[in-house]
């Protein structure tokens, strides 16, 4: 078993919205969100997104391109939206993998490259206590 | 309508479980936590809370009390645990709750004190997006 990296900062919650447009109004007039960045398309994952700064973390929002995005089949059961992820970074995704996985965890699939620029991969949510979990590599820049 | 703050920073993601000793375990074995605090109870929530240090945030861990407590029907729905809530900082909760209702946000009660000895309350999700959003006074030291 591989000696564990310790637990990295919380790069983004995710967030699912039908409509990231009616979310970016909810942050903005609700809660006073003023640092919002331009949504864009993240096309292998079948999403748009868009990152709403806080002092200390993001939020992103996260809304499908179709029906047959993994986002759509979250808001089915969930249509006004919900939490979605937590996004945690690490310093070497495929240590992390390795370690998860010798620990028995389910780590989804192969890493690929995430919203920002650097490898991301989700881990199992009924190996986190429910809680779907992305281990986002550090970006070099953007904190 | 009153002007709004700027959007403060996440104190802590609310994490629903059946377990906090359990929980703590995946957090320790799988991510890598090792600041983990004593879990205490909040008894007037009807809920047990452990919190969990990363770089920028915390993670608030929520066992129930008995079948009463919110967080047991929650567990009902997500027997495994799941995200609950995001917390987010005010400088005054008073006016926070004043802004939001003005512009039509439901505030769930009267403020109380919350985990970390400041007042708190709660928004119904279905005016933040489906995502239950806690506001907390911020808390004058333990950052």
């Amino acid at each position: 078993m591989t000696d564990h990296a310790p637990l990295g900062r919380l790069n983004h919650i995710g967030v699912a919205t039908p409509s990231i447009a009616r979310s970016v109004e909810t942050y903005r007039t609700l809660l006073g969100a003023t640092a919002i960045g331009e949504p864009f398309d993240l096309a292998a994952q079948g999403v748009r997104v868009c990152f709403i700064d806080t002092p200390n973390t993001q939020i992103e929002l996260i809304e499908p391109y179709d029906e047959s995005s993994p986002i759509a089949g979250f808001l089915r059961s969930n249509p006004a939206g919900g939490q979605h992820h937590l996004c945690f970074e690490v310093a070497d995704i495929h240590a992390a993998i390795a370690d998860l996985t010798a620990k028995g965890a389910r780590v989804l699939g192969e890493p690929r490259i995430g919203a920002h620029g650097t490898p991301i991969v989700f881990v199992h949510p009924k190996d986190m206590g429910g809680v779907l979990v992305e281990l986002m590599e550090t970006p070099l820049a953007g904190h």
